[in-house]
């Protein structure tokens, strides 16, 4: 118990080293201004309370040999696992110039919350995390995520009081219902009530201690008290552990968790100038802040800090004393070295079958239709069973409403509560995880790929905005994490977004937003990748794409409504490869320049456009159209805003720097503006896409309302081709009438015209 | 009992008719296919159970003559609340074509899911709701928004199994702790567990029930269990409500919860093709789907529908028989027609003080500083002072972060948990709601704000992203209320953001994300308003004005750090009226054309660019720049794309068409060439803004990490400005140095130079 407080005296002292010093790391010598940093950055509070879990855990590790990693949910404390690293070696390991020893001990207080330095929270530069700590709410769906097919393995999860009170936290309690006992590991929740957020008491800390209770037992834990006291914690872990072992056996059927109370700032100051810091809100971040200007303040920093006795913790070389160091576990059982927490270590490349033999066979273009994510969803269940360990397929409750249903011959859904004996697909082996909380989806799935696993999200379109937040800071963990080393690459997030804003048939207004595309181009171009596969078989060629790929989002849009068919496989291959293409059965422009180019990316859009030009090669044989089909988004940059950017010279070729160009988009129009802004030929770019007009209506009726239908997009041709105007009053108005009649046969009949829903690419044409 | 049931049958009766029928609305004649809709869309599984909650919840409105709105949390159920709203007559006052008689009911069928007719959902268009049945998760939030300051309302909320699966659902169960139970109502959650949501069972439904008992008990409710049985109901219902009213009295400390447990497709058919239907995930949308096609399935339609005898619910005329007619409670009493469910109606202008006295005083531009936040804080103080029951502030967490703390002066932080002697203002009644959850705050809000009361929501601007999809939501609500003629106007939503990206001291790279401004702009100009004040007088008058305004989204964007205080209160009321405005002091091409125009938009890019302005007019006194910031940044548009957009001759005055434009943005550069990309001068547009370069490092260091400095401006400036290129070549390498220089300093002492932190605007310059 002695071993494990000095452990903890030290994490503390190396944490409020972090927050104050420049220098004279071992209080060598009476602390004075110049040893405090300028600026005062970092949070102190909950620092304590994580040095205090990890101090306990390291003990398991060493007497149970277990394999275990951490999840600091509270990641404003960084300092605390900072200072973990650099105690086990670890950090001194990954950074060779903060050495284990007083210069190190210098450079790891100067560099924390630094210029050039490292961040004030717990990131991708600290070893052994998987989580960072800025936006709170995810720490324990992360955790489950580690566990998933890691049977050995225990994730300790820290979570935050004040992280309690989010959505995503506490809807992800009940991830232990989506768990195999057989197949994947424990989550030991640690629920850390410090009674304090930034400014206000926590709801979980305020609550009937007895209503807390009752709210674990009720989300399916067996809770466990234990109160800031070393003999307490050691106590319980015992008893938590031995918990574990006899789930494990099948001896017990609940998991536990722990609720740690300890005071907010514990060991820091009790007090400044007058008012009381430690166990209050005023211990959030830096406790006492004036100690540069502030005699009295740095005389309790030197007070503070001796009171950890560093000189019992230290060698005079800096180095952490002998029973600290052998308090440590040894190599990858260390938490701060454990390969878990850098899944590339661990990552094997998907078993990945061939694509190309489950193409839909395609005789002439656009003659027939498929069901893309159908047709996707053979691809996916053959991955799931050539991977049977190291794949998840996630969604909220809409792997079957996508139609990805073929996956349900080779496994179910993952399931850990009662079964009725109408269910289907359900088991506690299901590769499947469905729960209705797009949260918990992408926190599942962040935490697996961080591991070193791979997995596919699959969501309606609309709601994938609900991640944004998360999207957001996974594209920043993988932006930084491409910077660091020893980082190793991880298998990329990939999302499937389907049930799009052109065929809501059962739904409306509420779930049309394409603008998820918008979020995702915001992040930096070494990360996000965007593909609007038109059929089913360049959805196969990008699906198989973006499982091989690494450390980047991958946004795929695609139908489940059926689509027509444009390309073979072969053609496919090559289109996605290119990028964008012209479809040249579609173009009247043969090794001419056009006099109007038609492009599109999305199935539907698409659709259009090729409609579109039926139209106007039989009314307008000899307008020169040129139809091309962008698929990776990404090529409409220039090379210098993203890796995928097209040269001016190519584009240039393709879209002509003088020629109209009407863009027929899946998503806001504005969109293909921000992406081509650059572009020579940009101003003669009209672009058409979903414009907030929407409610429960046929699809064709969604197109009109959105001006991005066939008959509104030879209009378009007719008003900006020169000349057209004039000559082509009489086309303009039948395509007026079109759109009217078209209105009126929907409104009538409540189903769109005949001639549209059968519509093929014309045989006539095709010859 | 038996009226309850004839108006459930009647509410069944009359759901099932708007999923299937065109025609024969009564069944007067057997169904023949061409009375059936040809695409069968809408969500019969939860309609039911719906149904028979508006039923029981109507006697104990006219028991007790109880003040009640509903929310339906399965929104999806959209027929439910429409047949309701017709049975009490609502529908027929809001739309008086579909009339209570056969010919009503006959449209009333044909509107739903049908072009030209009504979304499938609860929606903007159905009376007596404020809750959309789109996106899930919100509804419980919503309800608690509702019920605060509404002392004598109870506000039920009927929250799905499904939807509780959610984060930001299982996060409003907690909501119980900022209610004030004399000065707010009362919400009744009624959780309806009927199995399954679109292809799952859901997990509250199959969890132990004593854990689910645990669960509420825990959240700290009374729960009671009501199975399908009306007398249960009824029972249970007058338990419910005498529980209410003790807790009113100070009777009881609970509040209590119902458990409601009914079968899917509850009356539904119980097989269809061989296939359990009713009670399964099978009856989630159309339970007979090829009604039209199978004779059979028709006539286990018209089976279904017959086994509520219509005959015994309406006339011949098709109104509904006396008897249902009079369980139906009267006028504002029905919760159709509820006043709070169409806030407008109740909305009373806030009293405003009067913003100017609070104004900061201005001797010379950029002399001094002020933090912006802390200035609004006073007028969000005397706002709360006006207007003690129908104003609220929410917020994350972070009122006091955000530095709005003269607020409390006036009020506390709603809180009724338990207080502990270090606490600071919280109490029962406090106005400022606090909770770890933006989520929370947002669903609140809305709910307080469609109920006709007022309020402003201040976070941190990284983490707004977390609403994202429920701003998506709001704004879509918005959009369609405004074109329901009985909806009338509600208080707009008013964001602050404050914590920007570019002051993220103590936190870092999660924390810098101005990416909401994009997601914003997506939606209809009708709605949405986002302004970037930069300083504290034009902040404070863009609040007040956000204040006043309806129907809208306000994006409001401001630091809470120092900075430059530019205009007089007078000077900011013109600046903010014209939207934008040259800043003629910081300007040198008095009356002629500019060489080029340094714009820009945010506080801290502002800062740069006048500081850019500043060593420009020192070292190239002969350069004629032009200074111009933009407050409201959709003046940037057209007119035809936004009601404040700026005519192209306006937009040409200021910003010319063909010189050189830095404009320096505080969001992502792109926004801004989105905004312009049609303006003449587009070409010549260069943007800087955040480009997702941070960590934890000083103010000054991120602007260089962006470019958006000072110096890299100066450069920009000397690289696009003709001639200037080869002639300042000295200049340019000044800029180069002094960054270089800039950063070597900031790394030493870890602070930026004083000659950055102290600058103002050079007072011999002013003169």
């Amino acid at each position: 118990m002695e071993l494990i407080d000095a452990y903890w005296r030290a994490a503390n002292y190396l944490s409020v080293g972090q927050i104050y010093l420049l220098d004279n790391p071992l209080l060598t010598e009476p602390l004075r201004p110049e040893h405090i940093k300028p600026r005062l950055l970092g949070h102190w509070g909950t620092t304590p309370g994580l040095n205090f879990c990890f101090a306990h855990l390291n003990r398991i590790i060493t007497e149970r040999d277990q394999d275990m990693i951490y999840i600091a949910g509270p990641g404003h404390g960084g300092p605390a696992a900072v200072a973990h690293a650099w105690l086990e070696g670890t950090y001194s390991e990954r950074y060779p110039d903060v050495s284990q020893d007083a210069a190190g001990m210098r450079l790891l207080f100067r560099q924390f919350s630094f210029p050039g330095g490292i961040p004030s929270h717990v990131a991708p530069e600290t070893p052994g995390s998987i989580h960072e700590g800025g936006e709170l709410g995810y720490s324990l769906a992360h955790a489950y995520g580690a566990a998933f097919d890691n049977p050995d393995l225990v994730v300790a999860c820290i979570v935050g009081d004040g992280e309690a009170e989010t959505g995503p936290l506490a809807a992800s309690w009940h991830s232990n219902k989506f768990v195999n006992r057989r197949r994947d590991g424990v989550v030991l929740p640690i629920l850390h009530l410090n009674g304090y957020k930034i400014a206000n008491p926590t709801v979980l800390a305020r609550i009937p201690f007895e209503d807390l209770v009752k709210l674990m037992e009720g989300y399916g834990y067996h809770p466990h008290l234990v109160g800031p006291d070393h003999a307490e914690m050691a106590g319980t872990l015992d008893t938590v552990f031995d918990e574990i072992a006899a789930y494990r056996d099948g001896r017990a059927d609940r998991l536990p968790m722990i609720i740690l109370r300890t005071p907010k700032g514990w060991t820091g100051p009790r007090e400044v100038d007058g008012k009381p810091v430690e166990g209050t809100w005023r211990a959030h971040q830096v406790p006492l802040p004036r100690v540069r200007e502030d005699a009295s303040h740095l005389a309790q920093l030197e007070q503070w800090m001796r009171s950890y006795r560093p000189e019992e913790l230290f060698g005079e070389d800096g180095r952490p004393v002998g029973e600290i160091r052998r308090t440590v576990p040894r190599g990858p059982r260390r938490m701060s070295a454990n390969p878990h927490a850098n899944g590339g270590e661990l990552l094997k490349p998907l078993r990945l079958p061939d694509f190309r033999t489950l193409a839909v066979e395609v005789k002439s273009p656009a003659g027939q239709s498929s069901e893309p994510t159908r047709v996707l969803g053979g691809l996916l269940r053959d991955v799931i069973a050539a991977n049977p360990r190291n794949f998840r397929l996630l969604g909220p409750d809409e792997t079957a409403s996508n139609r990805l249903t073929d996956v349900f011959e080779v496994t179910d859904r993952a399931w850990d509560a009662a079964v009725e004996p109408t269910d289907e697909h359900l088991a506690a082996d299901g590769r499947v995880m469905e729960v209705l909380s797009e949260h918990l989806c992408q926190g599942w799935l962040e935490g697996y790929l961080l591991t070193g696993r791979h997995g596919l999200f699959n969501c309606y379109e609309a709601f994938i905005h609900i991640v944004d937040a998360m999207f957001n800071q996974h594209a920043k963990w993988l932006e930084s994490s491409q910077r660091i080393t020893w980082r190793r690459p991880v298998a990329s997030l990939t999302y499937l977004l389907s049930s799009h804003v052109w065929r809501q048939d059962h739904n409306g207004f509420s779930h049309q937003d394409p603008g998820f595309l918008d979020v995702v181009v915001n992040k930096k171009a070494s990360v996000v990748r965007v593909y609007l596969p038109p059929d089913a078989n360049t959805l196969l060629s990008v699906g198989d794409h973006c499982l091989r790929s690494r450390d980047y989002v991958n946004v795929i849009v695609a139908g489940k409504q059926p689509v027509l068919d444009l390309f073979t496989m072969d053609e496919a291959i090559a289109h996605n490869t290119r990028g964008l293409g012209i479809l040249p059965w579609a173009s009247t422009d043969q090794d001419q320049d056009p006099d109007v180019v038609l492009a599109c990316a999305g199935d539907v859009p698409t659709l259009e456009v090729l409609a579109a030009a039926a139209i106007l090669r039989e009314h307008l044989p000899a307008l020169k159209v040129r139809v091309v089909n962008v698929v990776d988004l990404m090529r409409l940059q220039t090379p210098s805003e993203h890796p995928h950017g097209m040269p001016d010279a190519e584009f240039d070729a393709l879209f002509t720097t003088d020629k109209p160009v009407i863009f027929n988009f899946h998503g806001y129009p504005s969109l293909i503006h921000q992406l081509t802004y650059r572009r020579h030929g940009h101003q003669h770019l009209h672009v058409r896409g979903y414009k907030e007009e929407g409610t429960t209506t046929t699809p064709f009726d969604m197109c009109m309302l959105n001006d991005i239908d066939r008959y509104h997009l030879v209009i378009d041709v007719i008003d900006r081709v020169p000349g057209l105007g004039s000559h082509q009053a009489h086309l303009r108005q039948r395509m007026t009438d079109a759109r009217l009649e078209a209105r009126a046969y929907t409104r009538e009949h409540g189903e769109d015209p005949p001639e549209i829903r059968t519509w093929t690419w014309p045989a006539t044409f095709s010859s």
